[in-house]
């Protein structure tokens, strides 16, 4: 495959990834608007809940405190949080930031302030900014390149910035003059002849590269390709799991998988997508093409989740799977949704935006309680002893977490999902030159402007996920014709589409509607939403003769509380699955506990009679108390 | 279940483990000799290639010259290893003088005395011994209870004592003066009214209980109360995985299950027998006995492994015994069979021998390479990718050693192998008032003395595990009846008793002969060794639609390098096994890697027709250059 040429939009649009060519081109924020429905109500509740509950806990962890500390001069005394919690504060600024762009607010807009100012305040002359290194008592800047997080906590600083710029162009808060003048130094310091290795934990390269195209400054778009290019060369250190973990065993354009940490090397492939589109590298986009592929085929959960291993929290070998100790950080959720945009953009393949659906609803969508206020770290897929509700003013271990908790040590997920809910409008239409893509289906509204200067205007209507109907209400149309895209999931294998001209079926991929569109003018697109059972691959073992619920998107889960007996001794049997008055039912059995004192030996008794038992939507398991759960359920015997 | 009254023999066993009261008693290395087949064969390796190899690491590393540096006052300059390198130097000492026990030889026995020295001299006025704390420059002693190690490091230099102590009683070496008086440093410190909190590793427990036996002190027995009893009261910190990583959750009388780090597990539920069969308490071996037959029934993998967690070595929750990430550390298959022996000794159930025997077959000899010098950490049950062979002077990372390696960062594993193989002959046979017990089979001579004062002598012929006949011999017998027990293995269903009044079944369990043997009496034991289908219990979800094959006590295994393919495309197929020219051979088809954008939807073709494939001994693995390998193979599609 080769990139197309640059667009020739004239404004960037008001979205996280602006990159400046590829098939498609992202309508942000001032042109796509989600007006009602699942992800809308997410929104709000973001709005509502978690973006100030994040705040709170950054105050009252100390973690913004430790920026009024800097600019006192009074660090390390009192320092407070792990070495990367400078990060969370950038992340909710960029939380802040999106939300404000999407629907202004006064009390957040003075919370948002107070914090950049508060940031700005601890910034050191030459632009250096992280309130764990430099200082007397601290270790010296960058000189825990493994562990450290500096250049990572800026790449969050950097995306912090690009938001901001992004969403209010004229603001006076300072945040992008803070950013540049990070940025400045980081190219100074990490430029060729400079410090020539890499941050242990990647970010830092796609924050470059937006923070470059939103300031239109190529010095820091070159900065993140030398990250790029140098990870991968040994120059961090050998550690007990493996340079994998930091994805610099191998260099990127010869691997052969996404590896090791689930995060740093979503993120890291993220930055290599945004410098490969920015100097038109084919060869470095088809290597991440190649390992983005392979650990979609092969290393990733039924949710969409990826990263198997608690120990490093790294994706595992080939078809390692496990449900039990399925990893599946939030995080590693938002950096897949993060690098499979980047590559419908240039692509415009509808796969990468089926996975962006199956983890939104899967993971993004699971890790926030119904409360607003409480979380996942990490989502597994078999929850085989029930969690025990801590103390709401308490952290908690980031990865125990079968109960959602309001906070981690570790706190990464939830300002990043508050970022990414914010932005959520930007990931659901696109342009090219001829015509309008939709990709991800809610209540909303479009409107965008063709090269040639007219203006489309469209409204989706539909009860998506609950029901397979998406109507797209033309509203604006210029007189010649265009083309309307809309994906067909690749799980929608009987979908039909109506348009003026009449119904007919549409396969799996991409369904057109080429013509000179009049105002009123509606185009449905019926997708079969219906509870459908999904084998595994042979080769997962963890999931063998075992089944799983899907209908729609959204992958289906068994809770305890539902069987009314630990899940572990439900079996699956007969018609598999009947949907009743809004529920999806399957048919189980309730095995005896059949207790040995030796667990090996003979097969398995038959399984008794079956019942229809409930199930839930997997995001919505946890939310009614301890419970166990799994999402497989074994069949047979 | 009651403890028996104290033994009343008068000489305490050359043993590891020598308790005042149990329904069996042990015969020692003076009463068992493991004179040719497996097992012998392996102490002779471990003498002429494992200790010394253990020996030059030891130097190289530093760890010994720790104690020299020690000694010289230049601690902590220099110092080198972890905080618990300490410990494999006093398991050297204990492996050696076991060896020294069964076969004397001067350069071990110079070796031996070498290390005695260098050790003793760095032993501090007060008793105290450990190069990790407690000069200037050193953090102070006993501040890092949850990770320094130091009561655990002496728990096996107790150990190392004990092992002197019962195989040299006229050694001048000093080492059980040393260990006296660190014994006594421990008492003093850690008594009622001192420190009253415990190591995070468990060692020091049955450490000091033996101790206390050998050179009969009670202050030392109760000490090692004192600590069991102690823990599970949460003297120690709060740690990521919960304080039941160190057993400090639920003290031990009330807990449901081992549970946590799985060495330290077994090491403390080990000091609670020896606590609990010293002081005849009831209650807290019931509590161990509850707590091991739950692990066993739900938490121990087909080998006799024990640890499902990388992140935390430890036991995973019931049933969740993942093949690919099975820990299975090799200490704690020592440990198991430490424990399992206390058992044994105490009750009599022959399940405790069965898992000593699963465990010595399929951990213990996996362990260690064919050349003795190359060691597994982890044992794992299912290797996706093949490991490399690395620097041969080199140390590993401990977990990831899907190639055997020479040496690893935490070395705990080599020495612990070594002492267990040196004294294997303690865990052959016992007596009691009635007779003589045969637990393991292995050539050997057994002599021991009736507490009449008469001579039993018995010699045992077999090639046993290749062959299931066991024949033992009456060399010498008093006139009057006595019993002898043969183990019958809980897989031998159609074993057979041929005593001079006639061949008879026997079921798994015990099987007795009871009479006044003459000389030249012969009684055969017929196992029925034939490779056998294991099915898994059908709640562990990483091998259902599995099964494993089985050959006596011996686990099985398929490696790449018979089957020609990655070991994950195996499909078992029809009648699964057979025996040809000594090789057990499986029907397996090799499938198609099938792959596809997205592993989840519609289920797996069938298999293509099946061919006989050579299956290895499951201690075999690895030993041919790096594989993949899997002891579970799926069946069906």
């Amino acid at each position: 495959m080769t990139t197309p040429p640059p667009h020739t939009a004239t404004t960037p649009p008001v979205a996280p990834a602006a990159p400046r060519r590829g098939r498609l081109h992202p309508l942000g924020l001032t042109e796509v608007t989600l007006t009602g429905g699942f992800w809308a109500e997410r929104q709000t509740r973001n709005a509502a809940a978690t973006i100030p509950h994040i705040r709170a806990r950054l105050e009252s962890e100390g973690w913004l405190g430790n920026f009024d500390l800097a600019a006192r001069g009074t660090l390390p005394e009192g320092r407070r949080g792990r070495e990367f919690s400078d990060s969370e504060v950038f992340k909710y600024l960029e939380a802040c930031a999106w939300e404000l762009g999407r629907r202004p607010d006064d009390d957040m807009e003075e919370s948002f302030r107070d914090v950049v100012r508060r940031v700005a305040a601890a910034q050191e002359p030459d632009g250096y900014l992280n309130t764990m290194f430099g200082r007397d008592g601290q270790a010296p800047r960058w000189s825990d390149l493994e562990w450290g997080h500096e250049l990572y906590c800026l790449g969050h600083l950097f995306q912090a910035a690009v938001a901001r710029h992004r969403t209010h162009r004229t603001a006076d808060d300072g945040l992008v003059d803070v950013a540049r003048r990070a940025a400045d130094l980081v190219c100074r310091t990490f430029g060729e002849g400079g410090i020539e290795r890499v941050c242990g934990h990647a970010e830092v390269e796609t924050g470059l590269a937006e923070l470059g195209r939103a300031l239109e400054e190529p010095r820091y778009i070159r900065q993140a390709a030398l990250f790029v290019e140098r990870r991968g060369h040994g120059t961090l250190a050998e550690i007990e799991w493996g340079r994998a973990y930091f994805q610099d065993d191998v260099p990127i354009r010869e691997a052969a998988s996404l590896r090791g940490h689930a995060v740093r090397a979503n993120y890291l492939a993220a930055g290599a997508v945004d410098v490969a589109v920015e100097q038109g590298d084919d060869a470095l986009l088809d290597a991440v093409r190649r390992q983005t592929a392979h650990a979609v085929a092969r290393r990733t959960y039924l949710t969409g989740g990826q990263g198997s291993h608690h120990q490093d929290e790294a994706f595992g070998e080939d078809w390692e799977l496990p449900a039990d100790r399925a990893y599946s950080e939030t995080c590693a959720g938002v950096s897949s949704v993060m690098l499979s945009w980047r590559l419908l953009l240039v692509d415009g393949d509808p796969r990468h935006a089926d996975l962006i659906e199956r983890t939104l609803f899967n993971v993004v969508a699971t890790a926030v309680g119904a409360d607003g206020r409480s979380f996942f770290y990490a989502n597994t897929l078999h929850q085989r002893v029930p969690g025990e509700v801590g103390d709401p003013d308490a952290t908690s271990p980031r990865a125990s977490s079968s109960v959602r908790a309001p906070w981690f040590d570790v706190s990464c997920c939830p300002p990043n999902v508050a970022r990414t809910i914010a932005s959520l409008g930007a990931y659901v239409a696109t342009t090219d030159e001829g015509g309008v893509q939709i990709h991800q289906y809610a209540p909303s509204e479009i409107r965008t402007t063709t090269t040639s200067g007219d203006a489309i205007a469209l409204r989706i209507e539909t009860t998506y996920p609950d029901d397979g109907l998406i109507r797209v209400l033309v509203v604006e149309s210029p007189a010649s014709p265009w083309t309307l895209s809309l994906r067909v999931p690749s799980w929608a294998s009987s979908a039909d589409l109506v348009e003026p001209d009449g119904r007919r079926p549409v396969e799996p991929g991409t369904a057109t509607v080429t013509r000179a569109f009049q105002p009123g003018d509606v185009v449905e697109l019926h997708l079969p939403i219906a509870a459908r059972v999904t084998h595994p691959h042979p080769l997962i073992d963890s999931v063998r003769g075992s089944i799983a619920v899907e209908r729609g998107p959204v992958v289906y889960a068994l809770e305890s509380t539902d069987l009314g007996a630990h899940v572990d001794l439900a079996v699956a049997a007969g018609t598999p699955t009947v949907e009743r008055d809004g529920d999806v039912l399957l048919a189980l059995a309730v095995r005896d506990t059949g207790d040995a004192p030796w667990p090996y030996g003979t097969p398995a008794a038959p399984a008794p009679p079956a019942t229809h038992v409930r199930l839930v939507p997997y995001r919505d398991w946890g939310n009614r108390g301890p419970s166990t759960m799994r999402v497989w359920i074994p069949t047979g015997t």
